[in-house]
């Protein structure tokens, strides 16, 4: 099958790389809205096209992969390409996400096209751990941490901030937290508990350190409700020991079961990954699979990782998962 | 929906439960091999019918769940059955899977029935783990940890040695192991490395205990590949201490992406389960919905979890789940 990129940041590194470990996949192309000519792929062998080309690729690219952002890019490319290619995104916002499925579902509808939207780790696959959970043990409580990781946003943030050359910020869950939860303890967790909030920052020379770790702590929705350290580090340590965009997570529901709900149960799902956007990129990938097999079923508009059957995403056929992974 | 349980031991127990935490669904009532004025259910309102009376409960049963053992009552019933319903069952006899798809495929297909076997906790949300992990990092490691819970097959095996009164026998997982998977090292482990046995055992009177503990360790094939340990203790502490069905495990990929490979991804996924028999029930219940859905879609014959669209287990409308759950 023959994929295609659109965009190319880190997501779209990701998708470049992990379509190499998937052999029956081919990469048509990255398409890019700068100069192609400006644009150096990771692999000698992957063309570089512009966007505005993208329509006589019609009949070619099998399942498009649309790597923008979620904030502007997303609510108007995968619409508008939907109508034309089979597509996959990982849109984020999750407040946005029923709008952005309508308008993906008209479009894609109407050009009897296939996409799937808000693919990923969350939303993508700790979505689907709470949605199995929940159906197994429908009298519980969820529970998602996340990190340690890296947030691109909270680092933006602090770059904002005036005398604050670079930073990096790591969300991390309260061990205690997680104990408890594990334990069945069905705590009432306030933000500040679930998550503390760890930055290394590099400031300019004579900077006042103290105003701006003022700034940092007392940021509103950023900060202030969480427990926050502060670092201040060379350009050169965070060069060194800050340069991945590491991430993950928990996803925990405990629920009862029994003529007295007397019996207790746990299901856990976690993360660890050193690369964010890789991971994000491989997931990408698998539901592209998905994408054009049910194309090819007649199974047109939006979808989500929800209306996957999970045996769309293996390469394998279906008598090769039952005797290899059931 | 209708649903109705065929066999009534631990695990018809369960969905009996289970039944009663879904708020969409009425049991019609068990149907048992026994005497039905000798089958106690574990509520009042819980009718009891024999199995010969079931093809006369044609039009009003919705799904069947089958709860029979995967040795000698799935192999017959499901296929059987799957003719005249739509069925879950729990057959986790590995190796023979495919032969047992393929019969109850013939039969639900000419009858126009869903059958979903194979459906619980191991074969079933573990199954799903491994197959979701292996397309996310194609190129990694699997593996699947069992414990600490209880095995059957192995309690009974001690139960049938001379002298022996009851026994109990744990699985546990080797944390070292464990810990070695997480941290991405890859490790070839034998049989000998990944799991140990723990044995409580109650003996006659008099009974030799050193011939008794060698029997177990030295028992091909359940013990004498394993390091196992067993403790001679009282029935009365049996019950008191070891009456518990529990259950549980981990499965875990670690794997690489990037250019070069040089990112480690580790995803986890575990159970930590009061009851067994409880919790694998409370899977054959959701899937109960699932596969009524998708046999008034004319989704027919035999299916497994890798086969079935998550939201098709929620109680919740799609724009309900995607709402809440994305």
């Amino acid at each position: 099958m023959k994929i295609a990129i659109y965009g190319y940041g880190n997501l779209g590194r990701g998708v470049e790389c992990s379509i190499m470990q998937n052999s029956d996949m081919e990469l048509v192309g990255i398409f890019t809205r700068r100069n192609p000519d400006s644009v150096k792929p990771q692999f000698e062998s992957t063309k570089v096209y512009s966007v505005d080309d993208i329509l006589s690729f019609k009949d070619i690219i099998d399942v498009l992969i649309i790597c923008g952002g979620s904030a502007t890019d997303l609510p108007k490319m995968t619409p508008a390409l939907a109508e034309h290619f089979n597509v996959i995104d990982s849109f984020d916002t999750h407040a946005d996400i029923p709008t952005h499925f309508a308008n993906t579902d008209f479009t894609a509808k109407s050009g009897k096209k296939t996409a799937i939207i808000s693919v990923g780790w969350d939303p993508g696959m700790f979505s689907l751990n709470r949605l199995y959970a929940s159906v197994i043990l429908p009298e519980g409580n969820d529970y998602t941490f996340w990190g340690k990781g890296v947030s691109q946003g909270h680092s933006d943030a602090i770059r904002r901030i005036e005398g604050v050359l670079d930073a990096r910020q790591y969300t991390c869950p309260v061990e205690e937290a997680l104990n408890s939860v594990r334990r069945g303890e069905n705590p009432e967790l306030t933000t500040r508990q679930k998550h503390t909030r760890e930055c290394f920052v590099v400031v300019e020379d004579g900077a006042d350190k103290q105003r701006i770790e003022q700034e940092i702590k007392n940021m509103p929705k950023y900060f202030a409700d969480y427990d926050t350290t502060v670092n201040f580090i060379s350009q050169e340590e965070l060069n060194k020991n800050h340069s991945g965009i590491p991430h993950g997570g928990f996803v925990i529901r405990t629920g009862k079961t029994g003529k007295n709900k007397e019996n207790n149960h746990v299901i856990e799902y976690s993360l660890k990954l050193d690369s964010n956007p890789e991971f994000t990129a491989s997931v990408l990938v698998a539901y592209a699979r998905a994408a054009l097999r049910m194309n090819k079923r007649g199974n047109f508009g939006c979808k989500t990782a929800f209306d996957v059957a999970p045996a769309d995403l293996s390469i394998m056929t279906p008598d090769e998962i039952r005797a290899k992974m059931l």
